[in-house]
């Protein structure tokens, strides 16, 4: 599954237009035949730590999924950024 | 434009199936009314920071692209991680 599958399954679940500010996050990781530990659950919390620096983010506003299907761990952060 | 939109427009030019391993990044910003700087392409170098902690990455390994439509600004990076 390449993270355009996993993209385009989504897409369904998504409301198409959003009026308030949003922040999308997606880092994919397709292995290769080795082995690795999964390290995306770790990023996350550093990922949101850069992000912060640049735009203010409130804990409860961060939508976290994590999903794993074969060789392809995909990793998603929506934030839904706070009026000002 | 939405992510979706954005990422469905490239979903032609990008292989299937590469054997290699490899991670995607993507980050994307939906403004609402107000104006705000584009703060991706400062944040681009930060977040390959952050994912070095984790994997090797080797800088011309990087291919980054940005693009702005609308209201919507798109950092897209794509990272071929080294064989070991």
């Amino acid at each position: 599954m390449s993270i355009f599958d996993f993209l385009l399954s989504r897409k369904k679940t998504t409301s198409a237009s959003i009026a308030k500010e949003r922040l999308q996050i997606i880092v994919a990781h397709e292995r290769g035949s080795r082995g690795q530990p999964d390290y995306l659950p770790a990023l996350q919390e550093e990922l949101i730590a850069v992000i912060r620096k640049y735009v203010p983010i409130d804990q409860d506003q961060v939508q976290v999924a994590l999903e794993n299907q074969g060789t392809c761990s995909i990793l998603e952060l929506n934030i839904t950024l706070p009026e000002r």
